[in-house]
C-alpha cells in the first residue's frame, strides 16, 4: 500500500492540550503563526473565558475549531453521579455549539466498583439521555475507544469494535466514533472495524501520536509521530481509504513535551507530521 | 452466576517473582509450611543452581512443580535474533524438563521496528521450531496473550482470541494457552474465547492478581488479589465451566509488595485467595 504523504499543513489540527503551558489566545497566534489550520479545544481551555470571545478569537486568527474535548464519563456505581455526568455533558454541548465545534469528543467513563458491562449500559443510557440536545444544537457526538489500560476508570469501549457496537444499539446518526491511533494502533482488527465505521458513515475525528519504547506514564508520555511504533502512515490510508478527508488531529499528552519550550515543540510537530503521518 | 468459593489451598500455586526477594530455596521453605501446594519457577530462580538439586527441594518441599517461566520473545528485525530466541526457548524446554515442569509459559515477544503482523509471523514460526523439541521432552508450551499496553516489546499476540487464533494456526496439540486475568479482563469476548479454550482443550494455566486504580506503572504495580475491579470468581468461573480444574497461580509484579515483609505478604495472598478468588 502506498499512502501519499501529507504535504501541507492545510489538514494540521492541534489539540490545545498537547501545547498546555500555552492558553488559548497564545495557542491560537502561534498555531495560527505556523500555518496550523485546526483547533480541538479542551473544555479547561475555556474556564474564565466568554466563549464567544474565544470563538472570534479562533476565527480571527484563520483556526477551525474541530472539536470541543471533552465530554462522557457517565458511567457511576452513584446515580446522582450518573445524572451529574448528564447534566455536564449537556454544558459540554451547549459549549460546543457556543465555539462552533461541530463535535463533542466522548470519553465514555468507566466506574472501577462495578463490572464493565454495567458501566456500558450506563454509557448507552447516558449518550440517549443527552442527544437530542446534541441534535438541537447541531453538534455531533464521537465516542472515542480508549486503550485498554484505561479500562478501570476511563473508558469501558476500549476497542473500535466496541465502539462501532454502541453507535450500532444507539443507531442515531447524530452519535459517530473517534479514531485515536494511540488506544487502537495493536488491535488486528482495526483496519475492518475501520471499514464498518466508513459503511456506516459514522468516522467523525482521526487523533494522531505514537507509542514509545518504554513507555513510562500510562497517563502522560506519548511520543511525538514518528518516535514510537504506531504505522501511522498506514492507518492514515485506512481512515482516507473510508472518504475520510478531515483533519488530522495532534493530541500528545507529554510531560517531556510539556517541559520543553512549546514553540519549538510546535515545529516538532510540524515536521513530524509531514514525515510520519 | 454462584462460584463456590476456594476453601482450602490445594489449588493454590505461586510465582518465584511474587515474592521476588526470596531465592529458591527459601521460597521452598515458607511456601511449603504456608501450605502451599504449587509453584510455577522463573527461570533467574534456577540461575547458579543444579536443577535437579532444585527439583528434589521443591518435591521434599510437598510442591507441585506447574510451570516454568518463561520462554518466546521469538520475534526480531534481526535473523540472529531470532535465531538465538529459538536456540534459548530449547533450552528453556530442557530446564522445564529437568525441573519436571509440564509447561512452559510463553511470553511471545514483538519487535516496535517491524510490523506487529510480521512480529505474529515470527511467533509462528519460532514456536514451530521448537515444538518438536517440546513434545520430545514431555513439555507443553503455553502461549499467554499479554496486555496491549505490552504490544511494543513484549507480545503481539494481546486478545485470548489472538492466542487462540495462533493456536489453530498451528494445530499442534503440544501447544495451548495461559489465561492470566491482569492481561484479559477488560476484553468483552472474554467468556466466549475461554469457552473457545475448552473446546478445544487448549486452557492449561490460570494466572490471578488485580489491576489496581490507579495503577502507577506498567510493569510492576500489580495489585493483590480485591484491592483491583477485575471480577476474579466469574472469570475462575468461565475457566472451571470449560473443566480447568488446575492450579490457580498468583503471579504479581509489584514494586511495593517486595518492598514489605514477604512472610507478611504471603499471608495476605493466602487471605486473599480465599476471599476474592
Amino acid at each position: 500500500m502506498s499512502i501519499v504523504p501529507l504535504t501541507d499543513f492545510s489538514r494540521l489540527c492541534i489539540h490545545t492540550i498537547t501545547t498546555k503551558p500555552w492558553p488559548i489566545e497564545e495557542a491560537a497566534k502561534r498555531y495560527s503563526a505556523a500555518g496550523v489550520r485546526g483547533v480541538t479545544v479542551w473544555r479547561q481551555w475555556l474556564e474564565g473565558r466568554n466563549i464567544g470571545d474565544v470563538r472570534r478569537l479562533l476565527a480571527d486568527s484563520g483556526l477551525a475549531v474541530v472539536s470541543l474535548c471533552r465530554g462522557g464519563f457517565f458511567p457511576s456505581a452513584d446515580p446522582a453521579a450518573r445524572q451529574a455526568a448528564i447534566d455536564d455533558n449537556l454544558r459540554a454541548i451547549d459549549e460546543a455549539a457556543a465555539l462552533g465545534a461541530p463535535l463533542l469528543v466522548l470519553v465514555c467513563g468507566a466506574d472501577p466498583r462495578q463490572p464493565l458491562e454495567t458501566s456500558r449500559q450506563q454509557i448507552a443510557e447516558g449518550i440517549r439521555a443527552v442527544v437530542d440536545h446534541a441534535r438541537a444544537a447541531g453538534v455531533k457526538l464521537g465516542i472515542e475507544p480508549l486503550h485498554p489500560m484505561y479500562a478501570d476508570t476511563r473508558s469501558a469501549i476500549n476497542t473500535l469494535r466496541q465502539a462501532n457496537d454502541m453507535c450500532d444499539r444507539l443507531s442515531d446518526p447524530q452519535v459517530g466514533v473517534v479514531v485515536d491511533v494511540y488506544h487502537l494502533w495493536w488491535d488486528p482488527e482495526l483496519e475492518a472495524q475501520i471499514q464498518r465505521c466508513g459503511r456506516a458513515g459514522r468516522l467523525l475525528a482521526f487523533h494522531v501520536s505514537d507509542w514509545r519504547t518504554p513507555t513510562e506514564d500510562l497517563l502522560n508520555d506519548r511520543g511525538l509521530m514518528g518516535e514510537g511504533c504506531i504505522p501511522l502512515r498506514q492507518i492514515r490510508g485506512w481512515v482516507e481509504a473510508q472518504g475520510f478527508n478531515g483533519f488530522v488531529e495532534v493530541e500528545i499528552f507529554s510531560n517531556r513535551y510539556w517541559a520543553m519550550d512549546q514553540q519549538e515543540f510546535l515545529e516538532k510537530i510540524k515536521r513530524a507530521y509531514l514525515e510520519h503521518v
